[in-house]
């Protein structure tokens, strides 16, 4: 015995890639080279249960005869007979790997206690083998199953599209892992509602409900598509849409059954299974018959059945067991929650569709509509001017719009000075086109006279009527722009490009306000807090005006190239952003820097180089400009100022009623209307703390912004005097009542006086 | 020696969990009682390469002395003298596992021949054991590879959110697989370039740039986070937000070299680490002291380092293996991956933001504004009705709005044959208002006002200017649904609550349509197309009059209780999609054969027991009356259909034009404008296969329809004296040609026969 037992090492031990499972068995069969044994030893139990029942043996030695477990079914098949068995399990621990058996003593009637012994000391040899073989087995299973995943992992992350060509993907990959002949993944129809048109005819009763198969969670069974994966010979994948049900993969009606119940199934044996009646003769051309199945239900986290994997005969010939059970249960699953990534995706793409047809509802309803732009571009087609040529037409166009529109000498849009107050709203729209034009960049950048036209208008149509942040203060703070280059002769340092964006993004700066600060979209959690980290409003409103460039019709910028497209987004991008305040703390330095390094450069032109060579100088001062657009309504004169501030304090009362009544909390004094007195003070503050630095240095940058500081320090003026009236006041009626409380005091000391000296209040203390 | 071995196969052989990777090694140790042995055999190669340097050993018996490979490191060590080796490997097919030596034989100078046969015979078994426990090892790491693949699977899915939740909870939950005393997680800002404000001190050289670790990809390296796992003793979770740089887990900068070179670092020894200083002394008061170190980044699919996750002293004490890196690089990749899921996520809820901000823009924009209600309510306090009550209120409201809309009967309100022709938009909008007050729903579901002004006139702004699918249409469809119920009586079926849905879902069944129909948006792959399967227009149109419902200023159905609401949805639900021509077909039969019977019945409330009290019944006849109201114009007098379907075939030009322009396709004859002659016939074709039904059925249903059954029949009078007008036109020139050609034939007979007879073509023949 000695011998064979090192043949077995030699012929066992060194391979690892040996996959047959019940190794002791095939190891006890061949060393007492006797067939199908296992029958015989295990009282005739079914393959599946023979690791379980191993269990229940002893290690005994048996006498046929006097043994009641003994089964003579091998010795019928075989013909031999059995005399008798000594037999011994091997153990792994406390697990079973097989039985060890010795039949009909050779000269003798029974194993002796010496042939007990001697295979006693065998078996312990006998376990180490096969718990070598049981335990690279599923080491095999093991590492099947971590590549299985890993492979599936790799495909499922790398695009998220539909559940197919995850699947499939997924599938194809790991396919050398999965040690079968073919195997098809059936997807299984998600739709749970059918229209309530389709629900007619059965609720009138015309037409017979359905009574077929439903998921647990009650859809009709429906597979809308197969994919089979043909491994044997040449390999193969076929995709078969809307499969009909005689379809072999379908027809026995297993896919159906796993669809229904969620059951892992494993048909050990197709031929012999009487519940499920699978195709006898081969499925297709490739001759492939079916002999055993294992079946699986993906089943994604929402816990429906998405689709039903199907494992056709084990690449050994064996039915499949239960490590293949936890291979493909382990792929289903993972397939299973992989669902969610299309989900997800499929979610992403429903919500940018309902994106897409709402901003396209949006660009539809605030364009400015053919009627209104015949406000102000009336076309007459002049007979001197046939269409032959867009130049001639534009030509003409310019003429005319030039002709509709009103000089800028004549509104003073060339003065800091200048007031909306008296212009009507239409006006202001004609104004900002004459600003392009005194600009000189519209026939250089060839703006069709009806686009410029259009996009100003769309512009005022973009800012809601809201109390200050309207149309007004948008038009406000481009003509402001207009004014600082031209006027201010900041235009020195910027190309015709830069003048046009800039002033175009001066007018958009401010769309779509919803007359509420962005410390406001933070607190009711609007939206738009939430899309953008910070600068929330501004973010907005750059945003919309780049909408408005990449919708043909109102593109201003047309005509550009693709280099000074892009200068014109960035230009915006840093003139947009710049509106927000609370940036403004962090250009202060750096503008002042520009403005000492320039102040005691005698000639122009080295301070034009010194800006206009440096990008960032010029951004930096760009943004500065923007801030004081943005505030020089605090520069105007005091009867505009006066009413303008009124506005803007509107504007922020409004908040703070809102913060009160939404979102339950106590303004802030400047948007407490209840402290609307104290409006003088607030504005002499934000004079000093903000206002007073932007307009002093670009006056000291640019002597002739002058005027704006001086419009400022008189409104300083104003707003001091209002401040202190108030503030007499308040002294006088704090003074009154000091006075009457000391009266009082007084009044009660003279009675108590009267009444003897101290109060007993006093006293007591 | 057997004896020994034996002894191994009780110790060893049984133990799955055994986790000593080099077991063959510690076998060879224990089996000659030596310590250190492996430099020795290995010619003192460091421990890492042991497995594959091995290789190069054969097997021999060396004398020390004569033997050029001996080393005399271990002897020096122990003081032991290494006189002669008689050593073998133990082999796993052509990989070793390890080496087994006998050292010094007893009573010889040298090993003898029968000792290397001995020493043979025991290797064969030494082999088998050793391997055993190889393989168990290497089960076990597979085994716990697929389970953290698994459960990490598990986690991932579970939930998409942010990055530091899926890696949390994946990390939590796989933590006993690690096997390791303690692991972080690091996440690396994700942020790629900084605002332009920011770079300025950086570009103006004010600030020194940033000359700090970068990521592969460029970002700058910061941890923002560290997620802390301390499994030792009590289990302990930390998050440390923004930690500082000299934190334990960072200090040693072994985190910022994974993440800039995107290396998996194995730090065997960490105290004798010179390239990195790790703490020495313990890090926190847990006492955890570094041994060594595993750290390997986290990458996505778009390979940037997203983190690096750190793990800290294998449980055994042993520094971090092969098999280690493994597992934990698997978990890693894994991790990588499911950034997809966060990212996604984001994606989602960006893209759901940027909705909500453009839904609520196109609100802003269409909803009717303070000043458009003012044109039709305009408020007067009237002294007699003070504010006590919001009822009063409403009833004073209620007189003025029905003071400043006309009379229905004034404006033929009742009457099929209406035509909103003569009437203004705005007029309409009044007349929308008052078919709600005729049908007496205004009073009874307590609609205010001015929600009701504002709603017709939002629903009137919901509309877009476009040739026939515009304002007009949708107030007409609502008109006849009003004159059906009312004039048709066929509101004896219905309730109150569905009549007033059942003319509210009339108004809006077409707003916001494009003038293209179902096909086109599918051609044009449009988002709405996208977004829906079937009856794509149908369900925009649906989807806006629901937004309507949702915004409180404009929700007529404001005052009702839930269930109402509800019914009033599904009714919107029905009657919209119903105007679905495509559908028009599925409802058809079951319509007639509601008409076949209730015709019968003598008794008038038969007939409304048997519709009213079966909902299918009563929604198959709403449908129908959408279809009804839908085509109404061609049942209206000739002056009016004449005008109006020339609108319809204008707006059909356009899709035609559109389809030949943007989608480079012909169109179908009824868009074809070159077509346009054939519009007589095509009317009467559409009359013939579509309309006639409907009325014709309506008309037998309920005799008050019939006007629109004759309206109908007179408008086929017309239309087809206009096709056979052009008909015998087409005829004449058809006759005129063919008597031209046979005339040239003959000619040319005549000139032929002139020459001789037949032609010479004919003789070819």
């Amino acid at each position: 015995m000695a011998k064979i037992i090192q043949h077995w090492v030699k012929r066992h031990s060194f391979n690892l890639n040996t996959l047959y499972p019940k190794v002791a068995l095939m190891v006890a069969a061949e060393f007492w080279e006797q067939g199908d044994l296992e029958r015989t030893v295990l009282d005739q139990q079914p393959i599946v249960s023979l690791w379980r029942s191993v269990l229940l043996l002893e290690r005994s030695h048996c006498d046929k005869s006097s043994n009641p477990r003994f089964s003579d079914f091998v010795d019928k098949q075989t013909g031999y007979t059995t005399k008798n068995i000594l037999a011994a399990p091997l153990m792994n621990g406390k697990d079973p790997l097989g039985v060890v058996m010795a039949i009909n003593k050779v000269g003798g009637n029974e194993f002796s206690k010496a042939d007990e012994d001697l295979f006693t000391k065998y078996i312990t040899f006998a376990t180490v083998i096969a718990l070598q073989h049981y335990t690279s087995y599923m080491y095999n299973v093991e590492s099947r199953r971590s590549q299985v995943l890993q492979w599936t992992a790799s495909k499922v992350f790398e695009e998220l599209t539909d559940i197919e060509r995850q699947f499939h993907k997924a599938l194809y990959t790991v396919r050398t892992y999965l040690l079968c002949e073919r195997y098809s993944v059936g997807l299984l129809d998600m739709t749970k509602e059918k229209e309530f048109y389709d629900e007619w005819p059965v609720k009138l009763g015309d037409v017979e409900p359905y009574k077929g198969p439903k998921t647990p969670d009650g859809r009709e069974i429906n597979f809308y598509k197969i994919i089979d994966y043909l491994l044997e010979s040449k390999e193969e994948i076929k995709v078969i849409p809307t499969p009909p049900v005689d379809h072999w993969a379908l027809v026995s009606g297993l896919p159906t059954y796993v669809a229904e119940n969620g059951f892992i199934c494993n048909m050990m044996n197709v031929a012999a299974d009487d519940y499920f009646t699978f195709q006898k003769e081969a499925v297709d051309e490739s001759g492939f018959v079916i002999k055993n199945v294992l079946s699986l239900p993906i089943v994604n986290k929402k816990e429906e059945i998405v689709g039903v994997a199907t494992f056709f005969n084990r690449k050994d010939g064996k039915p499949f067991d239960e490590q293949d059970e936890q291979i493909t249960e382990a792929l289903t699953q993972f397939l299973g929650w992989s669902v969610l990534n299309c989900d997800t995706y499929d979610k992403l793409n429903r919500t940018e569709w309902r994106r897409e047809i709402a901003a396209e509802m949006v660009i539809y309803q605030t364009k400015a509509t053919p009627a209104e732009v015949q406000q102000i571009l009336v076309r007459h087609h002049t007979s001197s001017c046939f269409k032959e040529t867009a130049d001639c037409d534009q030509r003409e166009m310019y003429k005319l719009l030039r002709a509709n529109i009103p000089e800028a000498k004549d509104v003073d849009l060339l003065l800091f000075s200048f007031s909306d107050l008296p212009v009507s709203e239409l006006d202001l729209i004609k104004c900002g086109i004459r600003c392009f034009f005194e600009l000189g960049v519209v026939e250089k950048f060839k703006v069709p006279a009806e686009v410029l036209t259009k996009w100003m208008y769309t512009v005022r149509k973009g800012y809601r009527d809201i109390t200050y942040h309207n149309w007004r203060h948008g038009f406000n703070v481009g003509q402001t722009m207009f004014c600082l280059l031209q006027t201010g002769r900041l235009r020195k340092y910027y190309s015709d490009l830069d003048a046009f964006a800039m002033v175009a993004a001066a007018f958009c700066h401010d769309i779509d306000h919803r007359g509420t600060n962005n410390l406001y979209q933070t607190k009711s959690t609007s939206p738009l807090a939430k899309l953008h980290g910070s600068s929330i409003l501004e973010r907005h409103h750059l945003d919309y005006s780049k909408t408005l460039m990449a919708e043909e019709s109102v593109n201003i910028f047309q005509s550009l190239q693709k280099r000074q497209f892009e200068t014109v987004q960035h230009l915006h991008d840093v003139c947009i952003i710049a509106t927000d305040l609370a940036l403004y703390f962090k250009k202060r330095t750096m503008f002042q820097k520009i403005v000492d390094a320039t102040e005691p450069m005698a000639d122009e032109k080295e301070a034009i180089a010194y800006v206009s060579n440096n990008p960032i100088r010029k951004e930096i001062i760009m943004a500065m400009m923007m801030t004081g657009c943005d505030l020089s309504a605090i520069t105007k004169p005091w009867e505009v100022q006066s009413k303008v501030a009124l506005m803007v304090a509107a504007e922020f009362w409004e908040q703070g009623d809102l913060e009160r009544t939404v979102l339950d909390q106590q303004p802030i004094p400047m948007m407490d209307r209840n402290k609307s007195d104290e409006l003088p003070k607030m504005q002499c503050g934000f004079i000093d703390f903000v206002c007073s630095f932007v307009y002093k240095e670009f006056s000291r940058f640019h002597k002739e912004i002058t005027p704006m500081f001086d419009g400022l320090n008189n409104n300083r003026v104003h707003w001091k005097e209002l401040a202190d009236i108030y503030q007499a006041k308040v002294d006088a009626i704090e003074n009154e009542r000091k006075r009457l409380e000391e009266e009082q005091a007084k009044k009660a000391t003279g009675e108590d006086g009267g009444e003897g000296g101290k109060s007993k209040t006093c006293t007591i203390f």
